[in-house]
């Protein structure tokens, strides 16, 4: 199964580690990355046009069900950092799914040099928490935004 | 106005420090203890026979509406603490107010040295964060605890 | 004991309350003020001419001692706020003190409706954590700066 | 490449939810859960011999390098959980290498439910983060119990 970036609706975040983020090891923990990648997914998530807080009002909720992250080398207080997120489509998955996969980067403002990597898949479900297969009226600028980013990604 | 604590109500919770609650000073991070106080808070109330989600099913909240925190020594990971709660109450204040006042001290499990002093207020309010003045039903036992406790402690 | 605020060198930072630091009343926990406030202290030693990293390369601390918080309105996901830190002076203090008073405000960006005040204490410590009574060199900035504003704040 | 659990060193923990841990959804944020992993990884490298603290004064670190979580099921506040940790071997592993692969299960303590499954990998370093391809002394308990393990649970 193959997996590929829609490149052009990577959304980048700049970020100062916050000092209650470090742990004693000097260097910023570890969870702390999925926290920053949520913050990077809804910078990319407002750019597809949609609003959380809105598809909350409505009962839906936007669970992450998997999360992989790759530490290369640590995140320290007083370097600021850019996270990007950028959404992942598998080969024959349709854009209608209520589901999505995002990957992430962090890198040294400074140097560009790669800290972290990582990926997250989320899941739309309704109040009660029962997995929603179809996209939701709040959630459908997202696929109308995938799929032609699809397009013009991969001239398909 | 003068405060007394109902010594006969602390309630007493033994914590281990977490790698993840430590910052790069090497100790616990300050804005932990509040955390640490919600927890020994809970006991407490727990033991008054109070349940914060059955309170929260019914729409009510319980917000903190105050918190002072001194800290004197700090807690490290590896080194055990015990923290305790015990409802503080003012002068003349009649415990069906729908209101909180709990004191709270962390020591070193091991040498019981006092490591951090502090205090909250919380009050009860309904779902859209309207401050009641009365307690609901299912705050009741608190009141009546209270109220028992008082007695008891201060022979009124 | 009189305390005021030292306007002149008020610092403002602009927050998005994140997702992680909501709570299941679906508002910013309590604690998480702290680290708002942490954050618009830092900015402030910022523009004041003080590196809490090199200080630390020197050995030096720069702990907590105290805070409070008065807790008026939750701040909420979706929600920008604007943080902003003052430093304030007692009667009578030196300012070359190893120990720094601050007061925060926690403000909706949009309605600048006031939602948390609060205030800390910081000292300033050796590695050992004994307390110092003279600021160390790389602090030196602070203890002009501070000055020069008491004297343009107060006509001194 | 195959993967072997030590079932012989798994070690369970008994953890509360906390309110802290809770977001807007009224379920235990998701990052939460490393720090959970993490506290049954301290746990179980305790039964193992391995002090982190005193590692840590010898001037070695033991940062995670990777994470991996499957989000089944939420766990919520006032519903106690059990958080299990298991050492896993890779087939041709020598356990003198400086590596350690933990996987997670955190499960309903009343229901035994099983709500999320993890996996974390962790390398020794010096205090420069340069890898260790060798274990220091500190850290040679975990080797020899690791071996014994291996044997016991696989007769090998």
């Amino acid at each position: 199964m193959a997996f590929h970036e829609l490149v052009s609706l990577c959304t980048t975040i700049n970020l100062r580690p916050r000092y209650s983020e470090t742990d004693k090891m000097g260097i910023v923990y570890h969870a702390n990355y999925l926290i920053w990648f949520h913050e990077a997914r809804d910078a990319m998530l407002e750019v597809l046009g949609i609003d959380i807080c809105a598809a909350e009002v409505y009962g839906y909720k936007f669970p992450v069900t998997e999360s992989y992250v790759r530490y290369r080398l640590p995140a320290h207080y007083g370097e600021d950092v850019i996270v990007s997120a950028v959404p992942v489509i598998e080969d024959g998955q349709t854009n209608s799914v209520a589901k999505l996969r995002v990957r992430y980067r962090v890198q040294s403002a400074k140097t560009r040099q790669m800290l972290v990597e990582g990926e997250t898949v989320n899941v739309i479900t309704d109040s009660e928490g029962k997995l929603l297969l179809r996209l939701p009226l709040c959630f459908k600028p997202l696929a109308s935004r995938l799929d032609a980013a699809c397009k013009q990604d991969f001239k398909v």
